[in-house]
């Protein structure tokens, strides 16, 4: 269809942008005052850039372009490529930690339901060149403190912390098959179903000792887990996982320890943390974790990484659920109405309003009443009427809309409050 | 070449982002101050979408996307056919007139030069549904105003002013040729130079008479036009360019009329106008105009509609040349040097501390003195010393990194100013 927009978009009309932007605002101050630093990188992406962390699989969700000339393009999917990227290419000369936020949009060629798109925002962090689980108590305490910001409490939403090392080591204690294989399974655990989970891991050719041990596993308390039988591995992650609560303080209320949040990707290699809404009724509002590797995997000076993505789109449900929308900032201060003879100079005012004010006027030949009619819709604050009169006498009236009263003031009380 | 970014597009690292939001947040606040709403559409449109305006010609300068499904698709390279799109699809329920702005990006492929790349940033505002000249001078004073707010004056940069009727009715008074493609040609002759234009006047079968004529046209002062010999739809479009001047104010005086300002684009119908930096060194930094037929085109019940887009890229180098590039925000209010046996309680204060401040700790294991040199480096303006003598005292040293003085404060002195 022609003339239509394009499936999976949505378009921002001033009320959305408007409330967007206020929810943009509040999580880029948070970001802000914890010395991250806001980037932005190109929508477009070489294809091998795009596709080396993940793989193949990842080509049938992007967007790519047309081949236009040797390169190869795709529209970036998430910006922990890209930003990757950008580091590596000024590694030498960055100044390290580099703390990077974004609010910003992305693709996804996915069939499109309620609170996921082909065309989606996400606000997200970055760090990169500390080690220190500090990083990551700093990063997961930007998307808490960013979700508080925006008035959600401890009664909306919690984190799953967990360990990839920490999980690693457990399983190999377990089993000695394939572990990325097995966190890959785990990760899916919630979406396929307990029935389903364990089928695949009897596929993988587990015992039926192994998969019940691991169910027991997943369930851990974080006091049953200093109990468990833990090598070098699953200790190493265990005191990070530690150190990670400890830095992040009293957020560490926010926190369930969770050995089956796994985040699928291959690339995490410490620390990885999920967002739910309390009743888990929604998708992940946030995730991330640390990925030590991806900078030398994208050929860079070995680098270590931490960092999440927040989407815009499940964050609108859970704010819309809770009744903490923002409202949208869409009415001016002032509505001048400008009667016959004062035109000229009534710019003059309007000007002097708008160094400091919001000003409407008509510009479609309304008729003062219908002018009244219009003001009232657009919820302007203030009317102000000038005719020849006023402008003589250097008196203006001004309606207040919220209440009616009226009020006459000198020009230049007005122009200078 | 993998890993690098895409041919023409740049990479905005802390620093260029922080300057680009700068200048977009005093251009948007005009904007807003004049009763404009943000908008924003999606990154891709349908390819019928796109075309319907300019034409199959266009077709070689969009990034189109491979085809997945029935839709055809491509990246918008302006703002104004998708606004146009969005304001049809809502005409019925919007209030008139619509008044929106952009700060957004879009894409072309074009030959990547010096202030054109393939993926660019415009600011822009469209008003949808008046057809007085108000609403032009309005457009127009915003452009004016926001170049303004940047700290330009008359002397860095003018408006060259024209009306597509008045032109178009003085060439009908000149010649009975096709006037559309007179204006195509007009409004290349600054690229094309003079020899190239009286050539292609010619090859349009003008007659030397008919080319000297228009040549002494284009060159008309304001005070000239009047005595010149016009048809109805001239003065038609005289009227509106001097009601236009009438509305502006004060910025008439920006303003310079410039018959041979077209705006090539066949859909333009009325004011016509383009900015320049004085020296007219770097291209147009804004243009734009009426366009009252594109709403009808796109289906949608007819409308009048006016707008203008301002480049980002060029804007830069004005500003450049001016000496006039906001410095970026990218230093820390705080830093705070965390002492052995501090962690935890310093903690709490840099919670309280980043309520308002900007604050940066320690995430690297840095010793002392290399975290005084990193908060040098990174220019905190202030250094706070927590150790476990100063939690005991609750006074705490704060070294003031622009002089050097230190003082001692107490720690809710601090926190709460």
């Amino acid at each position: 269809m022609a003339f239509q927009k394009t499936k999976g978009t949505s378009d921002m009309f001033p009320e959305e942008k408007s409330i967007q932007s206020k929810v943009f605002n509040s999580l880029g101050s948070v970001a802000r005052r914890y010395g991250f630093l806001e980037v932005e990188s190109p929508a477009m992406e070489n294809m091998e850039t795009l596709t080396k962390k993940s793989g193949e699989e990842i080509r049938s969700q992007i967007f790519t372009l047309e081949k236009r000339s040797k390169e190869e393009l795709g529209l970036r999917f998430d910006l922990t490529v890209p930003l990757a990227r950008m580091f590596i290419q000024k590694q030498k000369e960055i100044t390290k930690p580099a703390k990077w936020f974004y609010l910003t949009r992305m693709w996804r060629y996915e069939q499109p339901q309620k609170g996921r798109l082909r065309e989606f925002y996400q606000f997200g962090v970055e760090i990169f060149g500390s080690s220190s689980p500090k990083a990551d108590a700093q990063m997961i305490s930007v998307a808490v403190d960013g979700l508080r910001e925006l008035g959600l409490t401890k009664d909306d939403f919690f984190v799953k912390l967990n360990n990839r090392k920490l999980l690693q080591g457990l399983l190999e204690s377990i089993t000695d098959k394939d572990t990325e294989e097995l966190i890959r399974i785990i990760d899916k655990r919630s979406k396929i179903g307990d029935k389903n989970f364990i089928a695949e891991l009897k596929d993988l050719g587990l015992g039926e000792d192994e998969i019940r041990e691991i169910c027991v596993m997943l369930k851990l308390e974080v006091s049953e887990i200093e109990k468990h039988d833990m090598n070098a591995l699953a200790k190493e992650g265990y005191e990070e996982l530690k150190s990670v609560l400890r830095y992040m303080g009293g957020r560490s209320g926010f926190v369930k320890i969770d050995l089956s949040t796994a985040r699928g990707l291959a690339y995490y290699t410490g620390t990885v943390f999920e967002i739910f809404d309390t009743d888990e009724k929604f998708r992940s509002i946030a995730g991330g974790g640390r990925y030590d590797e991806l900078v030398g995997l994208f050929g860079g000076e070995s680098a270590p990484a931490t960092g999440f993505g927040m989407g815009y789109s499940t964050l609108q449900l859970l704010l819309e659920d809770k009744g903490l929308v923002p409202a949208a900032d869409l009415s001016p201060e002032y509505y001048v109405v400008i009667m016959d003879g004062a035109d000229d100079k009534s710019m003059q005012i309007i000007d002097d309003l708008r160094k400091s004010s919001t000003v409407e006027h008509d510009i479609m030949g309304r008729t003062m009443s219908k002018q009244m009619k219009y003001a009232n819709s657009i919820g302007a604050e203030k009317v102000i009427f000038i005719g020849p009169e006023e402008l003589q006498s250097g008196m203006l009236t001004i309606k207040d809309m919220r209440n009616g009263n009226q009020e006459k003031k000198r020009i230049n009380e007005i122009t200078s409050s």
